[in-house]
């Protein structure tokens, strides 16, 4: 019985040699040298090419490198009949919540302005709103926004969080759904700093666009920790233009590594992180994942397994 | 009766406003216009001028704007049988919070070399450990430290605290005092990220010297949000020259304003934050000293009365 894995050829080596040694009951092969396809019975996957996985014709998982599926459903030609496995865990979590709060902070605090004046040798004494006077807003509260939400919460921040059902966490405030009084636009009209962490699906893509901008408070800052695919570029260039929106820190773009060419890269107001948010690595990571493989094989139940018909 | 202010000139109509509003019972005057000094029965300072408050007869409290004392007591001429009371409160607390827990993460997630990194249009996926892999220690577990420490460790950090005598804190591991087992040194080798949040005394001028950066990890990292007069300015510059010390980020210093020649200005390892890691408004900061200089007036127990014999 074999494994197929597929990351960036950066990491590959690294990738095979942890999960060989994590399952050394399978053989763990690279993607580009998989031997015969016959033995493959499950895949490894980050950003699968399309057409990929299909040649496989004895697969029985998916698994996907990231708590988000929306790279493997790209595949046009995805053999529909086989599970797809996530990866989620206290590692994900745990390097989620370091990147939201890092930069929540780093925006609630002015540090770009504090590292511009230092630049100026000047002394420049801002005063801010305490935490609890900020007004932070997380779309999406999965697995990991809902660890977000609490880790600000409990940092003395004024959260409120928007899902597509309500969600009940202690001290955060619930948005869902469309309706005007305790739905998108009531919980945006109150956010100062918009976090994304929602899953990327057919009714998300896009949704960080100019009709959404214009319902933040002006000079409202984002953070993009999901998919560059939630985000219209333009539109963020845009009102980032005309100050309605103040900052943008951007995790995820719509094609990875983000071109030399792209106006993010030495925008004054962007600041551009290589998809490190929660940056998956074959010690953790590959942990959670032979944990799930195990468990599959076994027969045991999967939390981590997609239902499909909600798309992640 | 009346009631003196003095603080930096930028702010000090911001406070006298807010000061007289939150005591209208009180006459609240600015410290260059006092009025008869016989009047003067309080006095709200931040680094009052040496001799000054002597000149005051009927002084009977003097109230330092900040957590710390150290400033008051630097007057030689300091009138030694006036009680003093320190400001704290959860204002300064969370403020504090802030500050600390996002310089940690800002150096824990190698923000500075992924700003670097997009200077250069360069995708750098650094991956870092996980929260509980990285050792952060502060210096000073009192009301700041403690709850910083707290809020370090709920983040998921590998949080040790060393102070004066041992504190219990949850999930937080404690040194005291100078032994070899328990003490500074061991708590020197384990620590990462040193955080320093002591008390100004004789016994903690210039602590954070190259003997103390010679016992902590090559390449560890300090962050002072105590006191300038906790750190030897040209031992800091030499460490960070050898690459003993990693980075530091600094908000306190010998005087303040920096000065404008100050290397640490342009130092590309060094982060100057302008004193605002635990800012005092007036808003506030204001109602906790209002709220101190009722009870004193109103002789019930002031919990902020500083305890001259620990010096803090």
């Amino acid at each position: 019985m074999a494994l197929v894995i597929r990351v960036g050829p950066a990491r590959e080596k690294w990738w095979q040699e942890h999960m060989q040694s994590l399952l050394p009951e399978i053989d763990c092969r690279l993607w580009d040298d998989p031997g015969n396809p016959d033995d493959i019975e499950i895949a490894v996957v980050w950003k699968p090419p399309a057409g990929g996985l299909k040649c496989f014709p004895n697969l029985r998982a998916i698994v996907s490198i990231g708590a988000g599926i929306d790279h493997v459903l790209a595949d046009p030609e995805l053999p529909k009949h086989v599970p797809i496995i996530r990866t989620t865990g206290e590692d994900l979590k745990i390097r989620m919540r370091e990147y939201v709060v890092l930069h929540v902070l780093r925006l609630h605090r002015r540090l770009p302005e504090i590292e511009s004046a230092q630049e100026r040798r000047e002394w420049l004494q801002l005063v801010n709103p305490p935490a609890y006077e900020r007004r932070v807003g997380l779309m999406g509260l999965g697995d990991l926004g809902a660890d977000c939400a609490k880790a600000l919460a409990a940092l003395g921040f004024d959260v409120a969080g928007w899902s597509r059902r309500p969600k009940m966490i202690d001290g955060v405030k619930s948005f869902a759904g469309q309706e005007a009084q305790n739905g998108l636009s009531a919980f945006l009209n109150r956010t100062e700093i918009l976090v994304c962490l929602l899953p990327l699906t057919p009714a998300t893509a896009g949704i960080l666009n100019a009709e959404l901008f214009s319902r933040l408070p002006k000079g409202a800052s984002i953070i993009n920790a999901a998919r560059g695919g939630h985000l219209v570029d333009d539109d963020l260039l845009e009102a980032l233009g005309t100050g309605q929106i103040g900052s943008a820190t951007l995790d995820v773009f719509h094609n990875e590594p983000l071109s030399a060419d792209h106006s993010f890269w030495d925008h004054p107001k962007v600041l551009v992180t290589p998809h490190v948010a929660s940056l998956i690595d074959p010690v953790a990571g590959g942990k959670a994942i032979a944990a799930n493989i195990r468990r599959f094989l076994e027969g045991e139940p999967v939390p981590d397994l997609v239902d499909l018909e909600q798309g992640y």
